[in-house]
């Protein structure tokens, strides 16, 4: 059995010098609180505060890095345990595949998921030797031990783990209870929630009209009319902000935006409510809804984020089989200095929107996003994302943004995870890797020490305090 | 109040063999005159050497990184006193502008123009405290009390800088007075102008015909020919040329090249001249018109430079209020491959063509124009161009270009400028990251030393005096 | 004269603690066999062991990647000797050849052909002085006499090579008699050949249609029915791997497939027989028979690869007058995610199929491959490939494919090359830069020692055997 222990200056640059400075950097920014203004953490989870029930239905079944990457190497998502569709069974031995797992652990070498699970294994679950075939056993017995405590229950986690605030996602149609019950509990932990209307506003959704009638109904209004339409977002926006919601989320297919006249948005909406349309009748509402969006933001103050540009579900198997979001989502190439244009003439100077941009294609950080960040008193750049959320990833963004769109044109941290053990972890690459960047600068008598240590602290905590207004 | 001190190792390598070669490199290139080909500083400045007005309107109101970093955290442009189209008021006070940026500047922060202001404050000016709210009155004072000695005219800068040769930028329409004139004025500073047709080139520029007209008026051409005015471009060259150009510079929306029969150029010219045409109609005339300047680049000489594929205005506000060039230029993704064929296929392999590729699309460093350039007698690859004149741009450009491309496929340095006093700190910024890169290459075994001096005084000085025949 | 001599420490990082464990990863792996899956070695040398002919012939005529540099610069095609197509003469004399070479030897500084044209130098002939003008002649009268002795011969440099295996590529129509006379000849060196149908999968070959047929009759099948031409590529295929092929190569111009029904794909196949074709139905041939060379795998167990998106022969008069594959090839932009999932959707899942990818378009390194590689069962990440097949080039690769992508995602090394002097160079060349990666997680603490010792062992043999069944 080999030891595993987390070496206190992990991720730092290796040269002496800058890795003092690093560890200076990151010793000043390593205890504040966490605050996680955009995620997929449970809320039920805050709510009714029940334990996780096992290693593997915790660790592995819900994280699509884990188990498409073994999936890549061969092992089935059956033997996962993933649920179908179809409810046709797949492993339900949680330590068999757990097994699985830990016989595959060396696929992970190289990638965040080591990282970040090393972490909880060796922090959260204070184990001390590596996960392999021959330790699998330990592991699983000690964690699903730890798992029947109360110092491992969700509220005691997110205690422990010092977070200030974290964000959940819903959709347009959840009714927010679980929200209710953390508030109606007296639990003081800060959790709110964040509109993502995709399913309303995207036409290729399937049952898009049932659920934007639902969503109408919901919110008291006229599904029958495109100012109805409006009106539920709004009144939905209200209701979500009543649950601590400071921001909505957007995940289109592209960056495109639209700002058409009236008449034609009206008979656009009532196009896409009577069936199917072209795909580029699709674009064109999400794109003019992008734009309603803004100017509900600016009138109530919720800040906007766009995460576009995914294949989702590519793998057709997978897909038919096991569903969404099962690791088959893959990056197209990014394009906002067209896309974003009507939205931008119409709102992007105005100074009482916040429109975070985020990007799977690396290649628009310097060509695209540092030029229109730095210049759109609107835009933001939110930090890298999914694939990118990564030692080498966080690197290239720092990079290839700071020298065009400066740091405070960014907004901090976003963990974008529901694997809740690994929180603190993902805020220490992030926390680490923009030392070692900033250490670089020091180093190479580009930026002063004393400079150095404000914008730690900025891109740790500050900027994403005042960008989410949280 | 901090001290503001240049290090003598900034931009080098922190390891310290690495840093030890950079140094050593760099001493040897830190000395060499500034040869200067391709910017956009005013020749009327050093025709007639008046002072410079302020403080605000030498370092603010003309630099588009500076206020548009400002514009992008909220800082109005009104507030900057930047002028209006329609002459509206902006605000007057140049101590207040320079306030308002003092109060900002760290907003600059690990951006290049952090590094080129500080060095105009502590080498231009001698200042030794850093810039912010508590310093902007001492600043301005002894920047406008300099100002108004002799030691701040343009040729008394223009000596002090060492610069050997500069070359300014001038339309097709101008008349050259202020070369005249500098060249009347018995000043021995070698100032050129370089030719820059697009305005008559592109039939969407605003006011086209008039233009082309004019222009052909101005050489004693008939515009009612394509003939006429191919021979106005050879002579307005002509004009050119007595006014010391060496080269061409070509500013389009793409790449794109075209070599049409006569016939069909012709009845295009007729077409352009006529009234407005469809956007590929405009293409089209371009793309033949870079086929033309390449032929007459053959015929007298002139080094021929393209910077396509910049979104330019892209604020409409912006662009009503205040006009072009105000900071919302954002970078397009480049193409050249297929773009350029038309016109390589014509004039490629002509050893008496040198036609200087730029882009703001850094992806196409190793894909497109490393692999073009290592290839095509007639091709050379510019600098890393606008947003990427910076530290990571440069470091990107080497490590991406020089393996497919070679050293000597390159050019040397461009200011690309209109911050005259800034000018040494950007070939300062160049020289040091060029030796930084050489220094790694030579600690890592895959130069040797000898080599890298020899290469790195090309890159500083040689390259771009053979590549411009300057 | 200058001292030649290859520092044992070249390609690791300056900082002292990184190159330690660099060298130490390095001296793991430095001896093992090489295994070359992919390259373009002629199988004539190994069966018929006849000496080399000169210098000039070995090192420079054949190379494009070095007269591709000494092109750009001026020199000219016939004056290196390469051979015209309508046979009209160019230089003869191959020590007039070798000294252009070495006149401008200084273009390759900072480009990979130094290191391995020093390597060939210093390893192969043991010249201990570095090329210039002055030592032309030396280097000339050395190699020379070196290539005229049994030692210089193709079965004893591989053998001295430690080649433990090398993959040749043979085009649909080759009658594989030298990999005969290998076999017959009882030499115990294992030369494989790999089965590239490129000729006759797509129509826009130069006289695809005869090619076709001879190809059916080579294989006794009827060229007028598609079911006769798929078999003929399976028989083709299983003459290919008694000649010991364990793969195949598909160069087209993109990575687009297709999976069309059984009536569609005949008619097109009648179509494609019958004379030329618009662009997008051969396009649409060339992917559909991708899906069918991928069915073929998994039945007959060949991996395959896919080489695309290319501009051949970019260089109109460079093609007329010196043919195909003379430096004139320039990288397209690469799009996978679409272009693949016909032939994904059919097999993907397929553990029995390895589809090996490879690139000249970075940027889709970690915006589609490694997510598509850390996803599907039957994918490959192929090395860098051709222009970058060089340090820099790796590195980007291993910084941006393996976070998403996994190590274990990758199939080790491919040379590709002709150079066969040079195979050991750039072997070494990627085992350097593996284990400098690697060196840099461990010194950052991102993976224990023991871990890299096994990776890199991994990358440098284990992986490619794996792979491609060698």
């Amino acid at each position: 059995m080999k030891p595993l222990k987390l070496h206190p200056d992990r991720l730092f640059p290796a040269e002496g010098r800058t890795r003092d400075i690093a560890r200076a950097l990151h010793a000043s920014v390593r205890d504040l609180p966490i605050v996680s203004p955009h995620g997929h953490t449970d809320p039920a989870w805050f709510a009714y505060d029940e334990p996780f029930a096992n290693p593997s239905d915790l660790l592995i079944v819900p994280d699509h890095y884990v188990f498409r990457m073994l999936m890549s190497q061969g092992v089935k998502l059956e033997q996962l345990g993933i649920p179908t569709v179809d409810g046709s069974p797949t492993e339900t031995d949680p330590r068999a595949i757990w097994h699985r797992f830990a016989a595959h652990y060396h696929l992970f070498r190289g990638t965040p998921s080591r990282l970040w699970l090393d972490w909880v294994f060796a922090e959260a679950f204070g184990i001390d030797v590596q996960l392999e075939t021959a330790t699998a056993d330990h592991y699983y017995d000690l964690i699903d031990a730890a798992l029947k405590t109360d110092a491992f229950r969700p509220r005691a986690l997110f205690e422990r783990y010092n977070i200030e605030v974290i964000a959940t996602t819903e959709g347009p149609l959840d009714p927010l209870d679980h929200h209710r019950a953390i508030r109606e509990s007296g639990w003081k932990g800060k959790v709110v929630t964040a509109y993502r209307p995709d399913p309303v506003m995207d036409p290729d959704t399937s049952g898009f009209i049932d659920k934007v009638r639902a969503f109408c109904a919901m919110a008291g209004e006229d599904s029958g009319s495109f100012a109805g339409y409006l009106r539920a977002h709004e009144k939905r926006r209200a209701d979500f902000r009543a649950a601590g919601a400071t921001s909505t989320d957007h995940g289109h297919p592209s960056a495109f935006t639209a700002d058409l006249p009236a008449a034609e948005i009206e008979a656009l909406y009532a196009k896409v409510m009577a069936g199917p349309v072209a795909p580029q009748e699709a674009e064109l509402f999400r794109g003019h809804m992008l734009t309603e969006m803004a100017r509900m933001s600016i009138e109530d103050g919720m800040v906007m984020q766009i995460h576009p540009a995914v294949y989702r579900s590519h793998n057709a198997a997978v897909l038919q089989r096991f569903g969404r979001d099962k690791g088959g989502d893959i990056p197209l190439p990014g394009e906002f200095v067209r896309a974003l244009k009507p939205l931008l003439d119409r709102f992007g100077n105005d100074p009482r929107l916040t429109l975070v941009l985020f990007t799977l294609d690396e290649d628009v950080y310097s060509r695209e996003l540092a030029p229109l960040a730095g210049h759109y008193p609107a835009l933001r750049l939110g930090p890298p994302w999914w694939f990118h959320d990564s030692p080498e990833g966080m690197r290239r963004f720092r990079e290839r943004a700071t020298e065009t769109g400066g740091f405070y044109n960014t907004v901090g941290f976003n963990d974008d995870t529901r694997a809740f053990l690994s929180i603190p972890a993902r805020h220490d690459v992030a926390r680490r890797m923009d030392c070692a960047f900033l250490a670089r600068l020091v180093a190479e008598h580009r930026m002063d020490e004393d400079e150095a240590f404000e914008v730690a602290r900025a891109l740790s905590y500050d900027l994403v305090k005042q960008a989410y207004k949280l």
